[in-house]
């Protein structure tokens, strides 16, 4: 199993509709899943975690959404995996070292001071992998996602997203 | 959940003992296990894996036991993660980038072609903390441990594993 869930890459997508200032800058979970074949109650529990952790807030009305809470440029990939798994850790330690049949009852000083070598050369990895990961923001992804598509799909996107934003505007004053 | 679990503390910390160029240096999973005080069964497992990686050979006898295939330079620590745990993917990928509500039933070229930029960021860490773990080998994991040790932990260490290879000498013989 991957260290990170399909929850990052929903996420990110999710995200990368908000980094742009037109139509989707503002869309509610619901239309980001919709718009994307993705499962709505999954999205809005993600979207959940990422108001949690201070990436997003939450708009209340016909024209509300979600929105990035911070410049696309301030909020990193590190920021967003973080808020939706967790400090997930690359490996585990249970401190075998403790238990070695020389110890008796209990391991000496020093095979129990700092922390472990093995665990240390994890860390060193796991360090180098999430400074990789804080070096990237939602700006400079969206830039390469945006460079892949034609600009007819920007329009069109945001059409599908204005569009939807007005049927809720129309349902909304048909219900008063 | 970590991404890699106590398979690699477990295997690291067996490995070590087979780098020890006396006494320990070939040992059977089971005294492995029982030195520091861990599963028999679960170490054997490992050890499973760790010969079918062509990372240690099995010597059959009294005075057999697992050793290193090659020389403790030359096996890195990413080589006995990838033994253990498998090609483990950072990320999960299920390329919802074809999904998008504009695309109809099929999606256009442009956008599956290539890795999906969220991917290739996640491919970016995920090759960062890969060339971290080839960095370290057996070899300097183990000179690491052996500096935090004092000299006598090595010289009881191996009197532990000489004694049990002289009780299971002396089992087969009594058999006879």
């Amino acid at each position: 199993m991957a260290l990170y869930s399909s929850s990052v890459e929903y996420g990110l997508h999710c995200l990368l509709f908000l980094v742009d200032s037109s139509g989707a800058a503002r869309a509610s979970s619901l239309d980001l899943a919709e718009f994307q074949g993705i499962s709505p109650s999954f999205v809005a529990k993600l979207f959940g975690r990422l108001k949690a952790a201070g990436l997003v807030t939450a708009i209340e009305g016909a024209h509300g959404g979600y929105q990035l809470a911070r410049r696309a440029e301030d909020i990193t990939v590190l920021d967003v995996v973080d808020a939706l798994e967790g400090d997930k850790p690359l490996f585990q330690c249970k401190e075998i070292r403790r238990n070695c049949a020389l110890f008796a009852d209990s391991a000496p000083s020093w095979a129990t001071k700092g922390l472990c070598s093995i665990h240390a050369v994890m860390r060193e990895a796991e360090s180098l992998m999430k400074q990789s990961l804080a070096n990237h923001t939602l700006a400079d992804l969206s830039e390469r996602v945006q460079r892949k598509a034609p600009k007819t799909f920007s329009i069109d996107a945001n059409a599908w997203f204005a569009d939807r934003k007005t049927a809720k505007s129309r349902r909304k004053s048909s219900d008063k």
